[in-house]
């Protein structure tokens, strides 16, 4: 009978140097048989997942910065949608990348998503990410364009360069108290194409459908390429990439709720401590309510 | 007689491992006796600088961003004035960081100023940086409480953490079009005082006067450690350091204009070159002009 513990570790990678896409099955159900078990584990996981975002609000020290990247339909949405919809929406900001405006192209390509780290005591959910830039763009040369980079700095390093300034990026994060995990969502072709066609099939789906899909998957090698070699470069014990089993979509709402809760519990995260200092102020608050007068009474009028 | 290139070179830090600040005479100027000369060569460089500043924004591939650190009174705020007053305003930004608000303190140190960086073809200019994060914080690492880090990410090595962070930012950002340049303007324990106390004798500068800085004055040679320090691991041939004599402003001002005008002489701008394609579509836009008829009626009544 498999365990909790079996559902997300396995799929961490927190040193990337010898990761292979291939070693991870998108098929993979972490031993489990059957969904009716995985729907339970998933309850459990988002029961405990929102008593620990309690905390981490309330403790506010550290931030969680929780990446999604995925090929389309491997089920991006579904996950932050069934994972996190039982926590506080006040401790949680979720922000969706697409194509760079104008202004944003402007800039540094960090610069739109370093807007919307999350602060202290949150949860950060980046739905894409900067991650795109080595992964659509790596595909895509040809959108280097829009970024008006100086052509002295467009080089064949580039996309190295790229993975190591985002490690950079991501250490600095770690240091200043951003605890940040990325999840690959890894779902096999023939899965894609099933899920496509249902979008076309069924009247319900049918808004989810865009054509652009369909042509990105013909460049499926060079994304999966792209992709093992971003995690190859930025997999880090601080900045730990998942890559979750994406064929079945219980399995990776239920791997995803695993992997969240685990990061939350390595944080220590507690109730801020009340000190001596506090103990008393609580003590002088509660003789001045308790003089008010007429409190028994107010009370037992409600 | 000393030439323009003597004015900014000799003072610039692009490899920082061996920098002493006690190497730069504060009372240094470059050569110059007198400052009829300096005047004369700060107006011709303010005049370079405007005309490198018009490539710059026309070309729209470079950012580039200026950033300026100084004990009190060492004449950041005339530097700026004298140096960009003769700049076309829509091509610089400005930005001047004092004490972090409680929504800043709440994020990651960069992210305050992350946000302001300059777009592309723009100059950016930040009055105090995300430097004052290994200054005043690293001298009264009390501030470094309100930042609210958790606390196993306090150690000793967080000074050193921050400026190895801080170098992966400029490395980055020059990687991404923004070339940086950093200025320390140096000035003299005595020459300060001199200021302070001239701030205090007329009138028209006792808006300039805060007692605080009399008592940040008493943490003189912490500060001065903690420049040389930041220097030491942050200055690089993508981002060097200027470390500016600032006993004598008429010198100082001079010298940021060089530094600044070498600077963007070393980006090959240009204005865009008009392609084939374009040169055909000038064409059609005259032969459209000139069909309009009544063209040049119209010019004589103007």
């Amino acid at each position: 009978m498999p365990q909790d513990k079996d559902f997300a570790a396995p799929y961490r990678i927190t040193d990337g140097r010898r990761f292979r896409l291939r070693d991870i099955d998108p098929g993979d159900t972490g031993g489990l048989k059957s969904k009716d078990k995985a729907r339970e584990s998933l309850a459990a996981g988002v029961e405990q997942l929102a008593a620990l975002q309690e905390k981490l609000y309330a403790q506010d020290r550290w931030a969680v910065l929780l990446v999604f990247q995925a090929m389309d339909a491997a089920g991006k949405d579904g996950a932050v949608e069934h994972v996190m919809s039982g926590v506080n929406p006040q401790g949680v900001q979720v922000f969706s990348f697409k194509s760079p405006s104008p202004e944003e192209l402007d800039h540094d390509f960090l610069w739109r998503t370093a807007r919307c780290l999350p602060e202290r005591g949150r949860i950060g959910i980046f739905n894409r990410s900067y991650y795109e830039e080595v992964l659509v763009v790596r595909v895509h040369p040809e959108y280097l364009k829009g970024q008006h980079l100086p052509e002295e700095l467009v080089t064949k390093r580039i996309w190295e360069q790229r993975c190591e300034d985002i490690a950079a990026h991501e250490r600095y994060l770690s240091r200043n108290g951003v605890k940040i995990v990325k999840f690959f969502l890894h779902v096999s072709k023939a899965e894609q194409k099933r899920r496509f066609l249902s979008r076309l099939d069924e009247p319900e789906k049918n808004w989810k459908f865009s054509a652009g899909d369909v042509r990105e998957r013909g460049h499926w090698d060079e994304y999966q390429a792209a992709y093992e070699d971003a995690i190859r470069r930025t997999a880090t014990k601080d900045a730990p990439w998942y890559v979750i089993p994406a064929d079945n979509k219980w399995f990776t709402r239920l791997a995803v709720a695993r992997a969240v809760v685990d990061t939350l519990e390595g944080l220590d995260l507690h109730f801020p401590r009340v000190g001596e200092e506090q103990r008393r102020g609580f003590a002088e608050a509660r003789a001045l309510l308790e003089a008010e007068g007429g409190g028994k009474a107010a009370k037992k009028k409600r």
